[in-house]
């Protein structure tokens, strides 16, 4: 079994490759719910909908979330109420978008979870609908939100992830990150972590996609308890982050936007670092902080290319859990 | 000020009359919330928003439902999540539809809800957005939920009302009717109903559009104190609804299908009713009992027509009224 750490786009376009390249049946992808938020009263948690949507064929390949061959009725239609909301309300958001298509998703997963299922059941089920026979599992089936304090207009606010992300398309600076309710939150896969074949950390952002996931409970130890079978895959390369606000968050919070500030986060629970071609003079230097080092393509711009990352991931996996006894 | 008791279809082709014979301004439609549902986490209130979309022209001029111009993608999309749905499940439902335009309206509504403003104020808001002059008031600002028992493979089971009358398209016999929550509910309307000139019953099903109005604490009593104000008109012309189950029901729970039916149960809150040319032979049986009869045609082909009968209306509660000082 292999089990996946993952966020969202970066994650969704490795999972795609791995796929590939192994049984699907063989695979967990652990995804990220610190994103997740309540809009229209409507449950919505984009990590998952993303890893789910790509592994499918069917996300948006330009935006990288949200169905292809959408459409935005719904949406265009909410503007109608935006001059009549009252100040202070946030009804009715211009900021973020949900495509009529996509909609449907998120009114099965609101009506399950008023049911009363579990998210990792919904999660499941959606992953069914869409005929995917790797499993998707929500990180924890309770509430952990990630938190993002920001410096606007010289002074600082506490937002909501997808606040920062979408509605201030992460171009503000960032003080601190925080995962409330991580402390309590039961992990779903924290079992399973012992028993993978190798644990990936798929090339996601470390803070805020990586990050929730490691401050659950337990988390952290019991990675670092089988770091020789865990491999990480830098989302930075060449000092930038691919998608996304990575490279500056992490500079933001006095980490370094570099392979090797991602091996410096990574160390204590992981074994392996696969890094860019890019980056391969950093080699060494990672090495020195006693993390293995891979040096491999790592810019998924196909389907095989993201196979190949994959291939060679799990072969430093496997090298590493000759470590792990 | 004129006040109208209003359901939807019927209630709604009214109020289209009503607003080219007066001053809109003057209008405050009360609306029957029994009807109310919660599907997909979205807060829906069908009659709240046939009144609404049919005042502000926006309506279906065909369904008598929803929006013109109405596109259908998400609910096409939810048919996905009918294969993984569990037995027992109600995510998903194939029978309720929700067009891509009007979703916008269950979307800001739900938010505005989970935000604490009442339904009236969301009412208020969303009636703004369409630019109407009328207000729009639902009859109450607590839930209330009209539920049905239907007679389905000879027992009976309670379902609401949705269950019955869109998954079941009216076509069960009905056994009885209730109001969960009317005896605690607070009207929003009953201090009105002194003040106004004219309390007009629009055509709507008397049993489950008028009914719940009338179920809530102190409004049949405060009619019947102001009934010479009060004039109705009848929704069963010649012996038939001119729409939904009105008739059938009133005969499956023990009234009689016919203007004189309407007549009687009417009766103790109402001093006037406004019956169709067609039935012009019962006007001496309702004077009978105690109720003012007017003839008119009732049947509103046309916004035209529905003025019509709405200047008869107003007419005849300008009669009545001289009786009630």
């Amino acid at each position: 079994m292999i089990t996946v750490l993952a966020g969202g786009v970066g994650a969704a376009r490795f999972l795609r490759g791995l796929v590939l390249a192994v049984d699907p049946a063989e695979v967990t992808a652990v995804v990220n719910t610190g994103d997740d938020t309540v809009l229209h009263g409507l449950s919505i948690s984009p990590d998952i909908d993303t890893v789910t949507y790509t592994v499918a064929g069917a996300i948006d390949p330009e935006r990288g979330w949200g169905l292809a061959d959408e459409t935005w009725t719904a949406m265009a239609n909410l503007t109608r109420y935006v001059g009549v909301r009252p100040a202070g309300s946030t009804a009715a958001p211009e900021w973020f978008n949900l495509g009529d298509r996509d909609l449907a998703t998120h009114f099965y997963r609101t009506a399950r979870l008023s049911e009363g299922a579990t998210l990792s059941e919904v999660t499941e089920e959606i992953a069914r609908a869409w005929g995917l026979a790797i499993r998707i599992v929500p990180m924890t089936d309770d509430r952990v939100r990630t938190m993002v304090d920001i410096l606007e207009d010289d002074h600082v606010t506490t937002v909501g992830f997808q606040e920062y992300f979408v509605k201030r398309r992460h171009s503000v600076p960032v003080t601190a990150i925080r995962f409330d309710g991580a402390d309590h939150a039961r992990s779903t896969f924290i079992d399973a972590i012992g028993a993978a074949e190798a644990v990936i950390i798929a090339p996601s952002n470390p803070l805020v996609s990586i990050g929730p996931i490691r401050a659950l409970h337990g988390v952290d130890a019991t990675l670092a308890a089988h770091r020789d079978r865990v491999v990480a895959i830098s989302p930075i390369v060449a000092g930038s982050a691919l998608k996304g606000p990575a490279d500056r968050m992490l500079t933001e919070l006095g980490f370094e936007a570099s392979v090797l500030g991602v091996a410096r986060l990574y160390a204590p629970i992981c074994g392996t670092l696969v890094i860019d071609e890019q980056d391969a003079e950093h080699r060494d230097a990672i090495e020195a902080i006693g993390v293995r080092c891979v040096v491999a393509d790592t810019i998924m711009r196909t389907p095989e290319i993201a196979a190949s990352l994959a291939t060679t991931t799990l072969t430093a996996a496997r090298e590493g859990a000759r470590h792990d006894r």
